[in-house]
């Protein structure tokens, strides 16, 4: 049995009851892994890190440069959501997001952000019956997560005068883009219908834009099987709200793939549902598994949070762990308990439950 | 009777079919504003401009400085579209883009990008009942057109080698900021429900995010009538899918301000409707309206393109010039015709046709 050092970080709002479903889903899944093909089951050794707005505003301290150097050692992480009260004049905007979430994106070299999107049967979908019979909808956006505009690299000056002037610059590097480009590439052959769309704003970002598309042109000569095609982002909006069967895999830059994934979560059914990786594929550093949505102190400690998009969320870690069928065995029981949610509410912990009831190896 | 000197830049594609059936609706209206109360009937004088691909292509020359000047002084501007076959290797990705379309915008300093959504009835949205009938879809996104990632301040070097890097430098100013928050303030108030969101991404690009929070802060005090709210660029992707009525007035930079324009075009019956006003709203420069559809070369000549969104950005043209009785007009013919619209496919001109004839004072 091998054992997998897991951090766990539950977070703020919402964010530690959903972890500790997604934790008691992971667990039954782990266990019937040892029936598999691939690999036996896999013990997790969980660790707990208190990070997040409570931690901040209790002291001060948003990641501590120990608690970064203990969690860089471990396998992999699991994030419930960060995040304080909307508004709240001791949390100023960007303080967790660029110090805690997207700190950790960078220290551990996150460079493949991972947000399938896919309507389950069962999950309601804002899209009229007419869109929705063109296809089935089951894509994966491949978001870079390392550069773009969100490398911090922006100023200001004159602040708070009539003259100020204030700027955010989006880097992209060759080996940034390369490597995420390549790893898109691998997902879509993989994928039964082998489609990559780059999305990006060539006609405008004339010099990044230019660096996305030679390098896919590039990329795409080692995988002769994969239909490649382009759009730019705001041809991607009309796509995804009349016609988003025809995804197969996106791959975009760090905003882009931002904006595109909180889009596609809205289509299959809401952000409750929607899973995400941030995935160091060279496996320098654990890759973090994480819910797209984020702490929701509004209905927090109610027990009223949808806890799907963090389990589904450790099906990615699994899958990452090489663990296929005890990821598969997650989604297959996500789908059963969505197709047969009634109107009736139900707790966190109830749906917890009743998907590790579903998951059988 | 007062003249307005209109530069017509018809474009390619189906750019020259559209603004055909633009100035015949505009004609027709611009007379019956003789009985309107505000002002007298619109004489236009046309002088027609050829720019575009088909000039480029043929010429080398985008936007020659004498034909700018001219076009300075001029009252007012009708674009079609312009842009040449997809992929063409003698046209670069931003050729057009960046030397015609957005060095009219940035010479004549369109600071208000005017983009009006509305779910008129008759017209289909991929949107589905539940959603729709949460109220209607009627609000306008004003978004920055002088500044932002639009302002070609990149840059590449060690281009074609492993160790290129390529930057985008989004540009924000305090004046260009206030300018643009203080127009879409003013058209707030002028609205029934005197809503303003304003969009950004501030808990991630924190130097323009605070500059444009504290900003529309500021001029929020100038009209305490109207309800300001924030939300992120990705949550708004989100509320557009499920709940596009909450909308009123949003404003935004000029990247965010392109893909949500997208978007809300494909929930109100796609970007065959949606019409546009490059506003300098100081009134030095001339204004220019297009559609925000494309050129779409592949049916061009066919007289299968739609007109309305032409045929709408007239009527943002003559509200602006201070008729909103003729503008009326317009929107109320368009209407008409669309709530009457059958299945059998019209030509463009067939089009243009039915909504002049129903312009009346
Ligand atoms: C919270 C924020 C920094 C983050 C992002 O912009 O990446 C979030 O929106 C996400 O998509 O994970
Ligand atoms: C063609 C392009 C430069 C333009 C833009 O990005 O502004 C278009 O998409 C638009 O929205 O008018």
């Amino acid at each position: 049995m091998s054992t997998t050092n897991l951090a766990v970080i539950p977070g703020d709002g919402i964010g530690p009851e959903v972890t500790a479903e997604a934790l008691k889903v992971l667990e039954v899944a782990a266990n019937i892994a040892s029936g598999s093909a691939s690999a036996g089951p896999v013990k997790f050794e969980q660790t707990r890190y208190d990070l997040g707005a409570e931690r901040y505003l209790a002291t001060g301290e948003v990641l501590p440069e120990s608690v970064l150097a203990e969690i860089k050692e471990q396998d992999a992480i699991l994030l419930g959501a960060v995040g304080g009260k909307p508004n709240d004049p001791n949390l100023p905007p960007g303080i967790l997001e660029r110090g805690l979430l997207l700190k950790l994106r960078f220290e551990l070299d996150h460079y493949v952000n991972l947000r399938p999107s896919r309507l389950f049967p069962g999950a309601t979908s804002p899209l009229s019956p007419a869109v929705l019979d063109k296809g089935e909808i089951d894509f994966v956006v491949v978001r870079e997560g390392t550069e773009g505009l969100y490398t911090g690299n922006g100023g200001a000056m004159r602040v708070g005068t009539p003259h100020e002037v204030a700027t955010e610059t989006s880097v992209n590097t060759a080996y940034g883009v390369e490597r995420v480009v390549r790893d898109a590439f691998a997902r879509s052959q993989a994928r039964p219908r082998k489609k990559l769309t780059l999305v990006h704003k060539t006609n405008v970002l004339v010099n990044a834009g230019s660096l996305w598309w030679r390098i896919t042109q590039q990329v795409a000569e080692e995988f002769p099987d994969v239909t490649v095609d382009y759009l730019h982002i705001d041809a991607v909006m009309i796509f995804l709200a009349t016609d988003p069967a025809r995804f197969d895999v996106i791959v975009t830059d760090n905003i882009f793939g931002d904006i595109i994934t909180d889009l596609a979560a809205a289509i299959t059914g809401g952000i409750g549902l929607a899973a995400s990786g941030n995935i160091n594929s060279s496996r320098e550093f654990p890759s973090m598994f994480e819910p797209v949505h984020g702490s929701a102190p509004d209905i927090a400690g109610q027990q009223k949070a949808d806890p799907t998009a963090a389990i589904l969320s450790g099906s990615l870690l699994l899958e990452h762990l090489g663990r296929p069928e005890a990821a598969a065995a997650i989604d297959a029981a996500v789908l059963a308990d969505l197709s047969e949610r009634g109107p009736e509410p139900r707790t966190t912990s109830e749906v917890g439950d009743a998907i590790a009831a579903r998951v059988v190896g």
